[in-house]
């Protein structure tokens, strides 16, 4: 599976606004914005709620997270099987909030890979990301982890943080999407975010805490097109 | 929330015969016995098919783990809320395969209690077993490491094990429903176990991997009543 | 081996305060104030400086934690028997910062009884103390971590934290001895904890980062006599 | 500083054989070694044995980890500026039994670069010996873990692990010294690992746990020269 660029990924960490049912409700509203709009965009919910929002719309269900196991006797892990079978079609990893060893990064990346996962690494600045573009994951997203949940967007904060790391990781890797996140609040981010030069945007609070999250998907597709 | 005993829990960890739509019918597989027997049988499947087993069957379902965490900012963890409007009215923590640290375990089970989610908590030995029933779960099972998965019970290779945690626990603690697991394969484990004096017994491959699950279940409902 | 109460143990941490030559320093600084006042001062510096703190003074040395590990191929682990053979008598583990798996907690004050080591096991609330009293450390020390660093003494923010842990713990443990930590600055602080009915004090930043930390000594020292 | 090539670094781990005392006499061995064959031997001893050996040989003594924490309240931490105080002049990291996350793999190279401390990365791969080659570590060591302790040696068993570690680091990375270890038991096993391209071995039990480590380590210096 490919994806097409501009993607916005929206992760549903463990906020309550997005867990559940409202999982489901949330996922219909970035469904909604996706096909307006043709931009597409990945909802990353609870494990628990993968199933029912992939029921429940047609764009792309993420992982936040899998382990790096196999089949096995591996009480309350995450498994790429499992997660592939309720609907996901790619996985988070290393999200700062769940950060894998190195060798894991690798081993989940191949085991998603055999498995027909999309996988989206998330990393902390312009060196790792070009470590993990060696690893060829499908998705490397830059997000430093200070500016997470502040509002402050990356793009406009630490422009030369994405444009770094879009040089380093193309010097090795021409294939790997370029995704930034970090305060991503307000379409202007999103659009000088694909100005610097990546393929779209990873977010959260800034759609899973707005008052009107539909609005503000709109609002940061449109911004993919300016 | 109460269950009456005696219990079996089926562990379904991360095996590839109880993933996904096979989660769904081991459980079936499960509740069929329940309700043949009358015993109280609890499947505990990965977190992706908690909503699709807990929509199939009317037997209690469990997590195999939850994270110590809040709603919140922590992506790629497990949340009590998410698998409790999953289905799940229970969960298994501190597996051998999936331990947590001390001060986790505490709040794990304040958590769960808080949200009306019940905890088994696996211990290894019965110092341990009896420091956890200070911290009042609703469910202790003895399972000593070095027999999980290996077909030899602990019910009838380490009697002791068994006997001293009951004696241990019920110091302090006149509540936890007390089981044992650990290699537990054939319906004599099983009353063995019930007459060292447990409640019941925590069960993963013996069921999981067997060729007719469905059968080793009855057989191991069978014998609570002997 | 057996410490006389009251005690007072000082965790160097890894502040730059006390660290190498600086550890050596500040340890001749409780060494000093423990021979004038007979109160037993421990120290517990970086385990690259126990061999130089131990022979330079004579007053107790403890690791700031070891590792549930066995001689053997563990790289970079901490092995009980590497710091007892540098001069450690015991050692912290579990304090909020280096927290253990529960199971851990439990191995570790077995393999550091075999091995003479005397083991003080941090703890962050009256049920996990209690919880630990039945694992047999030779000392429990009680430390909501919210005030650790903050200057805020447990012993007055928390008075009942203390006490019901002294309860809680007396009911299945009337060896361990007893100490509270977290925001200790001031002598008041320390005879109030002991007044609570503790047996000493774990003091880390109020001892380190002041100014004059042996005069600091000497006030909670002469407190204990309070 | 910077160490001449071919280089032998003896991983002393928490083997018994290489424990407080005995960590002495064993590097001592390794000295004596060193000056009779002019090959740069390095001994990789445990935390609290660092400062008797550093002060006991003058060859390069490095810790066998350090955490990715700056002075400051860690308890229980390994911190760079104390194993140097201490006397090491670098330090193994993400060895497989102790396992760094990705980030803090960035953050310990670049920490103790700034400290003066070489690192040595191990890695399990081609591909994550690339993936770390990007982070600028000093030394890059390739240890199949499979092969750990087994005494079938990476270079013999696995000669394109080897060459394909190099052929990768060397596209982005010609400053880094490229080690191969796991399995080396022989004077063989290291001439073949240097004629694969590599310039020195990492070892740990074939050395340790020899009954006679002087000779096999003369043995192995004597190799290099083959």
């Amino acid at each position: 599976m490919k994806l097409e660029t501009p993607i916005i990924i929206v992760n549903f960490k463990t906020y309550s606004e997005a867990t559940g049912k409202k999982a489901v409700e949330l996922a219909k509203k970035a469904a909604k914005a996706s096909k307006e709009t043709g931009v597409n965009i990945v909802v990353a919910p609870q494990f628990a709620d993968i199933a029912r929002v992939a029921e429940a719309v047609e764009i792309p269900v993420f992982a936040q997270h899998i382990d790096a196991v196999c089949p096995g006797a591996f009480t309350g892990h995450v498994l790429a099987e499992s997660v592939k079978e309720a609907g996901a079609v790619g996985t988070l990893i290393n999200h700062s909030e769940r950060q894998l060893k190195l060798a894991d990064v690798d081993a989940v990346i191949r085991h998603a890979n055999e498995r027909g996962l999309m996988t989206c690494v998330c990393t902390s600045n312009p060196a790792i990301s070009a470590a993990v573009a060696y690893l060829h994951p499908d998705i490397i997203s830059i997000e430093p982890p200070e500016l997470i949940g502040t509002g402050i967007a990356v793009s406009k904060a630490q422009p030369e943080a994405v444009t770094n790391t879009i040089k380093l990781v193309r010097k090795v890797n021409n294939h790997a999407v370029i995704l930034c996140g970090a305060g991503i609040s307000h379409g202007e981010d999103v659009s000088v975010a694909l100005k610097l030069g990546t393929q779209g945007v990873l977010v959260a609070s800034g759609i899973v805490k707005a008052k009107d999250p539909y609005t503000v998907l709109r609002e940061f597709a449109d911004a993919t097109k300016l």
